[in-house]
Order: C-alpha cells, then sequence, then structure tokens
C-alpha cells in the first residue's frame, strides 16, 4: 500500500515533470521569438518589393526568406523534440492546439511567398497575411505562459508575450506610419489605427515592465531608443498623428521614420534574447532545485524504519495542536546507523515525514499566491479580447473601432480598461444577438 | 516531422489523459465521501462512549470502528491503483501533498482509537483529533475540485466538496449542540461556536445548491429535512443561540437534539450517494465522447492525402480573411476513395484540418469560460481562509473570533464576506508582524 512518504515523493515528481515541460515550452517560446523576428523582417522586405515594384529588393528578400526558412526550422526541431520526448500529453490541450494551429500557418507560408515574388498581391494584403501567422505564433506564446504553475518562471514568460506582443505592434506601427508617409497626406482611419497600436504597445510594454527581472530590465534600461523614446521619433510620431484629416505629410520623412522605428525595435529584439537565456537559465535552476529535494526524499525513503515506539510517537503528532518545530519533533523514520544520518547531511532525515508534508503543502501555497499577479496580467488580457470581440461582432465594429469604444467608455467614467471590459462581458446577455454575416 | 494534424490528436489525448486523471480523482472523492461519513459516526460514538463512561457503547462503537477500517480500505485501494497506473505525475502536486498528508492523519488513526478505548482522552480531545482528521480528507477533495479542467466535472466536485463540508459542521454543530444541552446551562463561547458552525454550513449548502446539476438537486429536494429545516430542530437551534449566557437549558433536549441532527446528516448522505454515482457516470461520459473525437481525428490522419493542387487550396485557407463554413472549404486531406468517405460517416473527412483545429479552439475556449463559475467559487474560499488565517495570526484571534470579525465587518460595511476577505489581505503588509508564539 503506498505511504504518505510515497505521495509526497509523487508531488515533487509531479513538479518536476512540469518543470521540464515548462523547459520545453520555454525553448518553443525563444525559437518562436526568433522565428516572429525574422517573419517581421521579411513583411517588411515584402512589403518594399510589392510597394516599390523594385526588383533591386527582390535579393535582400530572398535573404531574409532563408533566415525565416532557418528559424522556422529550429522551431520544427523544437516540436520534434516534444513529440520525441513522448510528452504532448503533460501539455495543455489550449497549448497543444495553439501549435497545430501555428503549423497550419507555416503550412501556408510557402504559397504566401509564392504570392509575393510573383506579385500577386498588394502590400496591404501581404502584410495582413503576416500578420496573422505572426498572431498564432504569438497566442502560442500566450498559452505557454498560462500553462506554468511556476511563478518565476510564468512571470518571465508573461515578460516574454508583452514583449513579443509589443514589438510586433512596433513593427505594425512601422509599417502604417511608413505607408501613411509614403502617401502624402494624412488619413483619419490611418491615424486611429496607429492611435491602437500606439496605445496596445504602451500597455504591453507596462506589464514587460512589471514582469521582467531586474537583469531584463537593466538590458532595457540601457538601451539608448528603449528607456525613452528618441527624439526624431516622437517628432514624426507626432507629424503623423497630429496632421489634419487629408493634410499634407513629407514623403520624405517615410525612410526616416522606417529607420528610426527599426532602431528601435533591433533593440526590443536585444531584451528579447536576454529573456530568451534568463528563462532558459531560470527552467534549469527550478528543475535542479526540485531535483535535489527529490534526492533528499528519496533518501529518507531508503533509510531503515524507526523503532515502532518512535513510529508511535511521530504518527501520533498529526494530532498535536499546533505544528512544533523541526528540533521538537520525533522522527518516524530515522536511520539508527549514525553514518547514514551524517553522510546525507542529517537535516532531511531529522524531520518527520509529517513536517516534510506540511513543508511541501506551505511551499506549495507560497508558490500559488506568488503566481497570482502572472495569473491576473494574462486574465487581463483574455477579459479585453473577449470584451472587444463581443463589440465586434454585435456592433459589427472593426477592431480599431471596438477599442476605440473600450477606450472612450473608459475615459468617459474614468474606469480602467479592464473594469469597463468586465462591464461590456457582463451586458453580454441583454446584447441582441447580430444576424449571421458569413 | 509532426504536423498541425499531430498536435490537434496530442490536445485530444491530453484532454483524455487529464479526464481519465479526473476520473481518477473522482473516485477517490467517493471515496473519502464515505470514510468521512464514517469517521463521523465513530467521532461521535466515541464521545458518547467517553462522555458516558458507559460500557453500553462499547459494542457500538467497535462496530462503527469496522465500518471506518473498511471505507479506509476502500480509499486506500483507490490510491494503490492511482500508484500502479503509475500517473501520479498527471495529478497536480498539490492533490498529492493533500493526499499524503490525509494519509499521515490514517496512520495515525489506530493511535486515537487506543486512546479512546483506554479512556485515555477527554470528549473534546477525541473531537478535535477526529475533526483534524476529516479536515485534512476535505482539503484533498478541494484540490481534486481546484485541479479539474472540466467544466461539468468541476462543478460536480465543487458541490461535492460544500456538500462535504456543510455535513461535517452539521456533524460538528450536533456534537457542540449536544453538549451544550447536556451541560444544563448557556454558554456565550459555545453560542459563538454555534453560530460560526451555522453560517458556514450554510454558506456551504448556498454553494452546493448553486453547482449540483438537477438529478440531484432533485433528491435533496425530496428530502423532508434538508428542503426545509424541520420545526423541531428550528425550535432546539433556538433555545441553543438564544438562551441568556449562563441560563437554564433542559438536559432532556440532548437526545432530541442528536437524534434530529442525525436525521438530516443522514439525510445529506443520500444526497451525497446521489452525488458521487452522478459524478462517476458524468466522467465516464465525457471520456467517452473525447474519445470518440480521438477516433475521428485519427481517421482523419489515416486517410490518402489529397492532391497537391487541393493541399494548396486548403493551406491558403489560413490566410483568408474570415473562417468560412465547412461547406465552402476545401479539404487538405481527403480521400479520393468515396469508401473511405462513407464507412467514417463522411462529415471529418470533409473538414480540413485548420476547420478542426478552430473547432477545437472554439471548444477548449468555450470549455474555459464555462470553468470560470467553479473557479471563482473556489478561489472565493481561498480567499476567505487565508483572511480568516491571517487575522488569527496577527491578531491573535481563534477561528470563530475571526470568523465574527469578518461577519461584523461585513455587516458594519455592507459588503460581501469576500469583499471583506480581500480587503483583509490586502492590508497584510501593514499589519504588524506578530511575535513567533511558539
Amino acid at each position: 500500500m503506498p505511504s504518505g512518504l510515497h505521495f509526497l515523493v509523487a508531488a515533487k515528481q509531479s513538479e518536476i515533470a512540469h518543470l521540464e515541460q515548462l523547459a520545453q515550452t520555454s525553448a518553443l517560446v525563444s525559437a518562436s521569438a526568433q522565428l516572429v523576428h525574422s517573419l517581421q523582417r521579411e513583411r517588411g522586405l515584402s512589403n518594399l518589393f510589392l510597394a516599390s515594384g523594385d526588383d533591386q529588393w527582390a535579393t535582400a528578400l530572398e535573404k531574409q526568406t532563408e533566415d525565416s526558412v532557418r528559424s522556422e526550422a529550429r522551431l520544427r526541431i523544437c516540436l520534434a523534440e516534444m513529440v520525441e520526448a513522448d510528452e504532448p500529453v503533460l501539455h495543455r490541450p489550449r497549448v497543444l492546439n495553439r501549435i497545430a494551429l501555428a503549423l497550419q500557418g507555416l503550412d501556408a507560408l510557402p504559397f504566401l511567398r509564392q504570392d509575393v515574388s510573383r506579385k500577386g498581391l498588394k502590400p496591404a494584403g501581404a502584410t495582413v497575411a503576416f500578420i496573422r501567422l505572426v498572431d498564432a505564433l504569438l497566442s502560442m506564446v500566450f498559452e505557454a505562459a498560462d500553462a506554468s504553475a511556476e511563478p518565476d518562471i510564468s512571470n518571465c514568460l508573461v515578460a516574454m508575450f508583452n514583449l513579443m506582443q509589443g514589438k510586433e505592434l512596433a513593427g505594425q506601427e512601422r509599417a502604417a506610419g511608413a505607408a501613411l508617409f509614403a502617401s502624402g497626406k494624412a488619413d483619419r482611419n490611418q491615424q486611429e489605427h496607429l492611435i491602437h497600436l500606439i496605445e496596445s504597445q504602451e500597455r504591453n510594454f507596462t506589464v514587460f515592465l512589471n514582469f521582467a527581472d531586474e537583469a531584463v530590465l537593466n538590458v532595457w534600461a540601457r538601451s539608448a531608443s528603449l528607456a525613452v523614446m528618441p527624439q526624431e521619433l516622437q517628432r514624426l510620431r507626432k507629424a503623423l498623428l497630429e496632421s489634419a484629416d487629408g493634410g499634407p505629410l513629407s514623403t520624405d520623412c517615410s525612410q526616416r521614420w522606417f529607420d528610426a522605428c527599426t532602431d528601435r525595435i533591433e533593440a526590443m529584439k536585444l531584451v528579447e534574447d536576454a529573456l530568451a537565456s534568463e528563462l532558459k537559465i531560470l527552467c534549469e535552476k527550478r528543475i535542479q532545485i526540485s531535483k535535489n529535494e527529490l534526492a533528499r526524499f528519496e533518501l529518507v525513503a531508503k533509510a531503515p524504519l524507526a523503532s515502532p515506539a518512535a513510529q508511535e510517537q511521530a504518527a501520533r503528532h498529526f494530532f498535536a495542536q499546533t505544528s512544533a518545530s523541526t528540533a521538537t519533533l520525533p522522527a518516524n523514520r530515522i536511520s539508527s546507523d549514525p553514518e547514514a544520518g551524517a553522510s546525507a547531511g542529517g537535516t532531511e532525515l531529522e524531520k518527520s515525514i509529517l513536517d516534510m508534508v506540511r513543508d511541501q503543502a506551505r511551499q506549495l501555497q507560497t508558490m500559488n499566491e506568488e503566481l497570482e499577479a502572472a495569473r491576473a496580467s494574462l486574465n487581463e488580457r483574455k477579459v479585453i479580447e473577449r470584451a472587444k470581440g463581443l463589440l465586434m461582432a454585435h456592433r459589427r465594429l472593426t477592431e480599431d473601432e471596438a477599442h476605440k469604444t473600450m477606450r472612450q467608455m473608459a475615459m468617459n467614467q474614468n474606469r480602467r480598461l479592464i473594469d469597463v471590459a468586465n462591464a461590456v462581458l457582463a451586458m453580454a446577455d441583454v446584447l441582441p444577438t447580430p444576424a449571421p454575416s458569413r
């Protein structure tokens, strides 16, 4: 019959299995960050190639495509390792589903490239397609963060998701701004879209700054284009956003805007790389700690049984009013051989199993409490996205419009966006069902 | 290289593994309910035996102890099956830790019985020891409920936990009330304790009624002593609670009170049994549904590949603006053999893998949203318990006093208990650290 000690050990083994699964997911997240970065560049060059109709971009695009293909291969290797380890079953269905979706997107990528190289697409069409693929990869990262039950790793993954999404929105801002400058005149809808992109990315960076650890924050703070928004960029943003609808924009600014944005995005990439290596180290460290704890438990399991009297005394302790400190406690499994105690460092062997179970309970409780901030942040995002989706479906709004509506409600009512989102969802039942549009 | 289809299948396999683990946990929960019921009776008889000093109770106690031993054996068989299936690693560390704690308690039980049979304990001491053991079993059930990601099963487990805890509090009320009647005079502290037990059990039953399904609610509603509190019990409760401190209580009422409470508790047991079999059926049903879905996916995986042109058309669909309905979609894996399609029922084979992935995503999303009520209820309990624990530690209160303090705050401020608990926790940082008491 399995004993309490048996399940104490099983709890630790389960924790280790979860951490190993997190290490795998984290490797996948880092590979995704790399791939997203490659795709962002490929998207930019595809746009330039399609917009200019100029074959001078063809070589650069081809080179970038090769880089994307290599990044994709690295991601697929991560996935193959996951399958070979025969561990997919340990991952959450939601994470696996997002992987399936991302793979469907990657399978479609060669056809998108075909269309681009044949100039069979408009720049906007190519942009939308790349955004869709990047979105699939980002939502995989989001679910990976949501599946973590280890607070430090969760914080790191939340920081990573927000940095990746902020960077993606910065990339979209770069493209939208460059196109607007190139068009030579301001446009109200495009300006709304830019505001949406800027506000959303600021929200992402705020969360990132809350969840990243010191080492990563230092990389961010040391970067000239991240710690403070460069003046050039501020000026160009102002020109984009504050020109009257239809008013002139200097087409010359297009390239300067693009380059300034690129500098900032490349700086983000360096922070992302720092975060990825931080994540890797963190996973390894946590696994090692848990394995050491497991080894101590196993040592206790192997120790010879204590005398019946000592066992009785230890068992009775379950009913004691308060959990006493270790020193005063009888052990219910303690080696009568002083050598064994000494070679094991002694401390764990002197503890009763009951104390070890209670220590573990406290540790799990603390972990759970420390997880709360990360969970709240992920949940907040889910609620805002659901509320936005609801507004889009019920009031036939675009995403920009839904964002604007919620932002306006928040400003008018002096409430946080999350509170407005909750209010929108609470109203879901009374909203009319929209007529099917498809 | 694993494909999207591969991970679609893996997501379903992971779901099935989780459901099978839930079925195991649910069997454990039902065995715990049975054991808790046996222990509640054994506690009552131990009390009578110790309080009366009368050996007439010895035989009844001995018989009840045999019953408890059988219930414990059934629970241990569940645990042995869990270990033999080599699946502990699939369970959450918190659940496994609670099992370890409960087993430590069960290992101590024979020594408690020894003390009782030797009359080496006061009735109150035996009561506290049994309560501690039942608490360990209940918190195992709580963690099992918290570990479920399937909404219907979660609801069922939340109902079960609250019914079990409400019933346990009803048992404690029975014992405390009987002792108070037997003492012949009212006592302010004991009355406070009774109020705590009554209010807490009412909160449990409210949650139970919110989460139990119709079949179980019918069992509850049909029970004469549950649907409405019996008049006899109402009258006796009033006598217990409203007598002035030190005022006389009729000792004759002790047995009548005990019997009336027992009727009600036995009625709860019938509801608990109904809930246990509901839970079993639900797990089996959900596993079957998921296995059927998996079989459909596997059929698609075995179907011959579609033509390259059809594959391209399907892949490109990833970039389509809206996800179209099934009928208009090209399939990227469709058998050219009409037999294969027909024998499989056809419908799934006509869907593209992309559609299947998106269907699965929607299904997982819906499940997650449906889980929210159960999660919120479990979380509410965690927050209230943590706040209570904080008050007990920082203001050196007993549990009754902490409960009373929070209840008073809620009444004075016209707020819900959960809001008061959140406020208490928010203040945690500014509360002074108590001097160590041990």
